[in-house]
């Protein structure tokens, strides 16, 4: 709709943009004839008229492409301040190296941060190594290059760059060309509807840009480099692998791994007989990947260094069901499938069950992760309605993939991708196979053996040794390697003609097969197994991407008791806030102070993490610096006996006896209990007029 | 007294030789003279004699190095085989990229591995920053070169490496002539007791040769290249670091961090901040560290990526207490003090409190921090009598340490420094703070302002710019930077003589100053605070090296049942056993499989990692392959509503309720119950004759 909107206001704009000019050339003719008085009035009284009429339609363009072309991105951009200044200012994440300038693309957690990725990490191993009883290995992140090179990583993990020709600046060639055209569109009101058309098409298929293509539009538009206004390189492709030097002879070239997936592959072997040679099984890896970005930007979410989390479920090709599928079948959310895309609709809810057995998710297995990815990010706190499934289209996809989705989070930034979920058929196994020599394969016992047809070729070496003396091996191995289609040819031709000419490569001729020379039949064979790659179905998770659409998820703001300022709060579920409670006393006292102390010692006890702050400062004002950390839950001791438990968004409080205080807080914090049962058992405190909440 | 031993054995062996000699050349002048064949006969028989004794010696000898001098290596070389085959079998290890060949010096962690790292990381979080409430941070691995250069590491990480000047390999200087030294020690028996000596002492100061003290021996001794028997090069430095480059441009070096503490320092004044602006805190760090060692080996004890959990404890270095300190101060275990390695004394159990108190250990927050590494090791299930704290000698620590003491765990490869406990003074707070230019330093406000003296200089700059003119600024800045005792000597001279000669160093010559160009005079001030770089106390844990012991002390074999062969028993505790519980049904049969089934999804609730074996293999068999991953508990399903539980070590078995039995386990592997309360608890079954384990 917006689109549209857009496109005829363009239009409208345009026209009158015309109008104005005819009319300012005849304002300019009648001066030029010396005409009347009244009549040039009138004509510059139309021409103002014109322009005031231009300049309401410059407006609503203007208003247009703020709020529906870019979804409200100056709100946006102010809500992203928000989050980031309290974010930084909390030490949830801060710039690396800070004291030294930084460098672009590394952050470091301090507590809260540290303390919500600890937190999110171990409900990701609970949620899927736990339940799934997947076997986890850690592997190292300094890789060697032969490694990378069957993965591909050497030869294609690059992005297109360009450099400033003067200073030799490094750019991002699609970021360029991406900025480009966001200005354009968004500030220059005076292109045409075509051109934006055409912008706008550019921006869509970003992505698919060849290093010539970008190339060529770069220099159409004219873009130049954004500091310095320089001319800029032709794009060409940097590797975006971190490289360095194993050990100390200079000879051994490596990299940090920029993902954990081939640690895993490279132990198939080892993995599938711990797991007692059967199939399906699935193998996890929590670890840092790294990536040499050329610029950097969007904070959390495109850095240099990062954790994934990474899961290969190993399937037999020909049986993808999962037998806990059901479990997640009449799941609804969210799904954006390839057509819909495609068609321009947008992202709708499905029922996953629906979605699989119409075929629009290709096998149960890739659609039983689809929902425990669904579940994970949810649980976490990732908001329902901003969060989706989107298919890749034919074009994303790798050649080897059956069929790949991404959750895609909503936030200030738009849709992110942060977690894929691909089914990689057996393309990484054979890699590795092909590089390695290692025979990656498994084996299916048939409970009873199976008969099938077998193309039998039986070379007659002593005929063919007198034929052909020295160059005899050749022709048995070349006889040995046909496939079941020329064998059968030859077979015909032989038994129709007696002899038949036969090309034999390593010879580099043609030699002459008579019929005494080999036999060639279909057999019958009983089979007891079947040896094959496995398919991989591959959910990777990016967990500062998940981490930092969180934050954006949980963060509001609510004005004080006051009213004078505004508040942050995060309302994150227990399971993932960083600190699960803290132990004020009301007032600074000694007899307050011990029980505080004495409620710590049983939290630490229990395992719950918490703060305890015995400051004289105001309780509201703790209740709110504790709020912006996201901690759910605070114990405030104001009686002798008695404390009141309070929970952080409704701030609503209950009183518990001191002695029951940590254990009903481990309750919350461990999901065992939800506050509405707590508020149901437990006397409620009424605040008294004079606290400052 | 081993060594004692060996040195008179070398002595006697060296007396013996000689009347061995002696006697030879006696024989050969009897033949020469022609004696008589009775006393040539005689003769003849002496020697024989004589070489039968030089034998006797020479095997005691060879006894006395094997037991003593290297404690018995062919059992320990005998028992880590055993280990390892174990431990790579049942992939708690393996090498990394095996299919490939490998790289020495990396290893992935396999699922038991996996499990074991993440209980020993996430007890360590309880243990050190939930308990001592740190401020955990997470930062990048790539770490950009000027923060190492602040550090020292880009000049000094390195170690000492020769190269095989034929074939370019590369060795370690030390390593080479500490191999030389140990094989001529071991076997070479005609060595004099001197020479032992000398080698002995090779071996003790190893590790303080400098480049051209450790070529000078090398040429002395003879060595070359232990594959190629070529020459050597001189020893010269080699950076263990291994080095990328940081961004496209080529002009950004950087390194994989060497440990994790220096991202703790570059953020001290923002974690200051976090903490209130108060001392004592502590912050901490767990995270991947990289040495690109020159060749490793000792498998997972020297490796070219591993995991660090580093602790640095920010302190007031005039008030070392630790609030805490009394919880440990009481505990006595082996400590191995300076003097009593000088004095060649060995280790021995001193009490933690009195070790503070003589000073021998520096500081109360130093003493804290071994107390608590002391329980730390303990309870993973380090063997107490395994476990020393080894004090640096002066020429092992830093210049700037203030006190250094590393758990030593004794293994089969000897002592290992798993833990390392220093007091660094204000060191890497002053070398960030010179580097950057930053201020990284604390305040103390007083309670009530303190009344100091303070010298005062005021240059009078009137007078100053009549007499200097344009170098009137020079002037006063030097007068200003006089340090006190020259301020006090020209107050004086002025006094005394009205004028007096100055060197300012920026005009390069001496002024004249007179009477009334300065005043110079110590005034008393009120100042309400003071600044100070803090003192850091560093316990820095290597993760792998404590693991590694941790499968030594835990491996044991005891006999299967009917005798005829070893089974391996891993004695972890719950609190690191990779899986806490086994459930098998005892036979195949559908009700056992149901029932098994459900008390998995019981663990599974209760978060209990646990496997479920469902084989028709015997039980005992099942019980031996969990033995043998050090699964502590197995609940095997014999009936239809009770089911045993089963205790590793002792082979004992309780009978439990079905519904019962996760919370039993649960209770075990989670400390709350000892298996001693389980066993007064509950019924004892009682094994029938017929069962196999």
């Amino acid at each position: 709709m917006a689109a549209a909107a857009e496109e005829s206001l363009r239009k409208a704009l345009a026209d009158k943009q015309s109008a104005v000019d005819n009319q300012g050339n005849a304002v300019r003719a009648l001066k030029a004839q010396a005409s009347s008085k009244p009549e040039i009035d009138a004509a510059i009284e139309a021409l103002n008229r014109l322009k005031l009429e231009k300049a309401e339609i410059e407006k609503k363009l203007q208003d247009c492409i703020s709020n529906g072309g870019t979804d409200g991105s100056i709100n946006r951009e102010a809500f992203r301040q928000a989050v980031v200044n309290t974010l930084e200012r909390r030490l949830f994440y801060v710039p690396s190296f800070k004291i030294y300038g930084g460098v672009a693309g590394l952050y470091d957690y301090g507590p809260p941060g540290c303390a919500v990725k600890s937190n999110v990490l171990a409900f990701w191993r609970q949620h899927f190594v736990l339940e799934e009883n997947m076997l986890e290995v850690d592997c190292p992140c300094v890789t060697p290059e032969i490694v990378l090179k069957a993965s591909g990583h050497v030869d294609k993990f690059t992005d297109l760059m360009v450099k400033d020709e003067k200073t030799g600046t490094c750019y991002r060639a699609d970021h360029l060309l991406k900025d480009f055209c966001n200005e354009k569109l968004q500030k220059d009101l005076s292109i045409t509807a075509d051109q934006a058309a055409e912008l706008k098409l550019v921006l869509a298929t970003l992505d698919d840009l060849s290093a010539e293509e970008l190339g060529a539009k770069i220099k159409e538009y004219g873009i130049t480099a954004p500091d310095t206004k320089n001319p800029l390189s032709d794009p060409y492709p940097f590797n975006l692998m971190f490289q360095t030097s194993i050990g100390p002879s200079g000879l051994s070239p490596g990299y940090m791994r920029p993902e954990t997936a081939q640690g895993i592959f490279v132990n198939f072997k080892d993995l599938y007989y711990y797991n007692g040679y059967k199939l399906p099984f699935a193998a996890a890896q929590i670890g840092q990947a790294f990536r040499n970005e050329i610029s950097p930007r969007q904070g959390l979410l495109r850095v240099r260094e990062f954790t994934l989390a990474e899961i290969e479920h190993f399937v037999d090709p020909e049986d993808k069901s999962h037998p806990k599928y059901s479990e997640v079948a009449s799941l609804e959310f969210l799904m954006f499938p390839r057509e819909e895309q495609m068609s321009g609709q947008s992202a709708k809810r499905i029922c996953l069950g629906e979605a699989v057995s119409r075929g629009t998710v290709n096998n149960e297995t890739l659609g039983y992760f689809i929902g425990r990815v669904y579940l994970f990010l949810t649980c976490l706190g990732i908001g329902k309605d901003r969060l989706r499934f989107r298919q890749h289209l034919a074009n994303e996809m790798a050649h080897y993939a059956a069929d790949c989705w991404d959750a895609e989070i909503e936030c200030s930034y738009g849709w992110i991708e942060c977690v894929g979920i691909a089914d990689r058929s057996a393309y990484d196994l054979r890699a590795h196979t092909e590089k390695s020599g290692a025979s990656l394969v498994a084996a299916e016992k048939f409970s009873e053996p199976k008969e099938v047809e077998k193309l039998v070729i039986t070379p007659v070496k002593k005929e063919l040794g007198l034929a052909f003396k020295g160059n005899q091996k050749m022709v048995v191995e070349a006889l040995e390697a046909m496939n079941e289609k020329e064998a059968l040819d030859m077979k015909a031709s032989l038994e129709s003609k007696g002899e038949v000419d036969f090309y034999v490569c390593t010879l580099g001729k043609n030699v002459a097969i008579k019929k005494n020379m080999v036999t060639i039949s279909k057999e019958k064979k009983k089979e007891h197994m079947r040896n094959f790659t496995p398919s991989v179905i591959e959910p990777s998770f990016g967990i500062g991407r998940i981490i930092y659409c969180l934050y954006e998820h949980s963060f509001y703001m609510r004005p004080s008791k006051d009213g004078n300022e505004q508040l942050n709060v995060f309302r994150f579920p227990p399971l993932v806030a960083p600190i699960k409670c803290t132990v004020f006393p009301l007032i600074q006292k000694q007899q307050y102070e011990e029980t505080a102390k004495s409620i710590s010692k049983s939290l630490t006890a229990a395992g719950i993490s918490h703060k305890i702050d015995i400051t004289g400062t105001s309780i509201g004002k703790r209740y709110a610096r504790t709020d912006e950390l996201g901690v759910p839950f605070a114990i405030t001791v104001d009686q002798q006996d008695s404390v009141t438990i309070r929970e952080r968004d409704s701030k609503d409080q209950v009183r518990v006896r001191v002695d029951e205080a940590a254990s009903v807080v481990k309750g919350l914090s461990e999901g065992l209990k939800t506050w509405e049962k707590v508020w149901s058992e437990f006397p409620h405190h009424i605040l008294p007029t004079s606290a400052d909440d």
